[in-house]
């Protein structure tokens, strides 16, 4: 059964540029790939947090989050 | 072509994180993940350097430098 990774991100450039390296970049044969964009999703913000996600864009792939470079804090989203 | 996407880390419980499973789960048939423990390959740090790898674990791929969480600054490697 595939796993699914989710990319959580908020349009900046360095999200954009995770997005299209590293999460299209996973095995589609072992991940459904899940793309969130929280200024457009609010509403996910809290499974974010939920699952240690501190800022975007990041990975959350077998329950861990995985931070990739920086591009905005999580807590900057919710203003 | 395949890519080669470099994976630098130091063996810090944090790199193994993100070698198990964001680097395994990169697409085999898109890159060959090459994987450098600069621990034990002090020869390859000028090499993730001039990759623009500040941190591990990073993943290095088309050229770009992506930081994924934080295990070790580069530089504390040097000593």
């Amino acid at each position: 059964m595939k796993a699914t990774a989710t990319f959580y991100h908020a349009g900046c450039p360095v999200c954009i540029s995770a997005e299209e390296t590293v999460a299209r970049a996973l095995d589609p044969s072992k991940y459904n790939v899940q793309i969130v964009h929280l200024g457009e999703s609010p509403d996910q913000i809290g499974n974010a947090e939920q699952a240690g996600v501190k800022s975007v864009p990041a990975l959350v792939m077998n329950g861990e989050p995985f931070h990739i470079n920086f591009g905005a804090a999580l807590a900057d989203l919710k203003s």
